[in-house]
């Protein structure tokens, strides 16, 4: 781990051991570990991401969180992020070495994004170490592939109108839905109409992990903010 | 791990440092590691996998090559996964701790899919530990999100028709092409008129990895079989 650059680790989904070796590694060897959170407007603050870093043991005065306050405006979050780079770069200036750890794979729709643009516009140097995103575990847990030969995948995150699945799902074989919690009804009655088979996932790989097949579930829980859902348009 | 159950176990993309912690406890534990490869025409069998696993210190003794032959007849394959899979079973009824590894994330186009879905009409208790699949490497190697934000990712294996790519990009943000041989050369062509960018990525994370950026090097290189494409509608 070289001082002076900025590492980005995955962390994978939920489940600590999900992790990747080099990713670990460098965790371990790392000065400092930056990590995302959430503030409430009460003030409490939230990070799944700490829940992992805590059980690989990392001593807790090497971790820095960066809690973003929930608001739907975004400059609030754009100054706490501008705030986080400001020190992650004063850590990397000062020869420390220094990672930034996220849940999921670092790439694929990250809180970290906004901080690596901040990096490649101060031209600090970045190694990204990949990981596990959540769709790929919950494909994982029903034992099922994802996909296989010719089948082709959507990711289509924010999903606003549930008819563009149908659109989709003309062409793909398979979508995978990321914070569903508008459509989740109407995704569900789709779903019934088409035959098409649905894995609603939460938490996943978290000791409170909670999947199901089942449409009226999509229809009467309350589903947590980073809730995914895999609809294919025939059954596993 | 729990003898009698077939564990199929994500080796990650080329670098052996991308397996999971949960991923490689699990294969040291096992009895018996089967893993897949090709067997070419004149009988040379080679093997993604075995690398990687060799690279882990697994002892040889306990690794089973797959060797599926290589042909246009789809029946010549059937047959040689028949043939693992009733060595595979035998060993789990005889209480041996089975796992089968797999380059990438086993889930997401894996040549294990055949295997699985042999276990599920034999009963056999099966368990995934999903891995991280090359794309994001690849983005990770390029320092960029694959997305963010309200993006849509296509995942497209085995395209045949350059235009539905742009077809695809009229409502996708990123594509990611798969087994991109015959269409190389058009989506270059694609690329250039409609200012997508490009990243071609060969062997990612193997010694002898290969990205680029530049249109050209999709009409003149002879592409490996596995090479992956990441399309992007606006520039990173």
């Amino acid at each position: 781990m070289k001082p002076g650059t900025l590492y980005g680790i995955s962390l994978g989904p939920g489940d600590p051991g999900l992790i990747t070796v080099k990713g670990l590694e460098l965790l371990r060897q790392a000065d400092r570990v930056y990590y995302a959170g959430s503030r409430a407007t009460d003030g409490a603050e939230s990070s799944y991401s700490r829940r992992m870093l805590d059980s690989h043991g990392l001593a807790a005065d090497r971790l820095r969180g960066v809690f973003v306050p929930m608001s739907e405006d975004r400059t609030v979050a754009e100054s706490a992020y501008r705030e986080a780079f400001a020190g992650l770069l004063a850590d990397c200036q000062a020869g420390r070495r220094v990672a930034f750890a996220c849940e999921g794979d670092i790439s694929f729709y990250s809180t970290f994004s906004r901080l690596l643009a901040f990096a490649h516009e101060a031209t600090l140097p970045v190694e990204i170490v990949a990981g596990v995103p959540a769709f790929l575990l919950g494909a994982a847990v029903q034992a099922h592939p994802l996909a296989t030969g010719p089948e082709r995948i959507a990711v289509l995150p924010r999903l606003r109108v549930a008819d563009e699945l149908a659109r989709c799902l003309e062409t793909f074989d398979v979508a995978v839905l990321i914070k569903i919690r508008g459509v989740a009804a109407q995704v569900a009655d789709l779903a019934e109409r088409h035959g098409w088979s649905l894995l609603l996932c939460e938490h996943l790989g978290a000791p409170n992990q909670f999947v199901s097949t089942r449409p009226d579930d999509l229809r009467t829980r309350a589903l947590p903010y980073l809730s995914l859902l895999i609809v294919r348009r025939t059954s596993p």
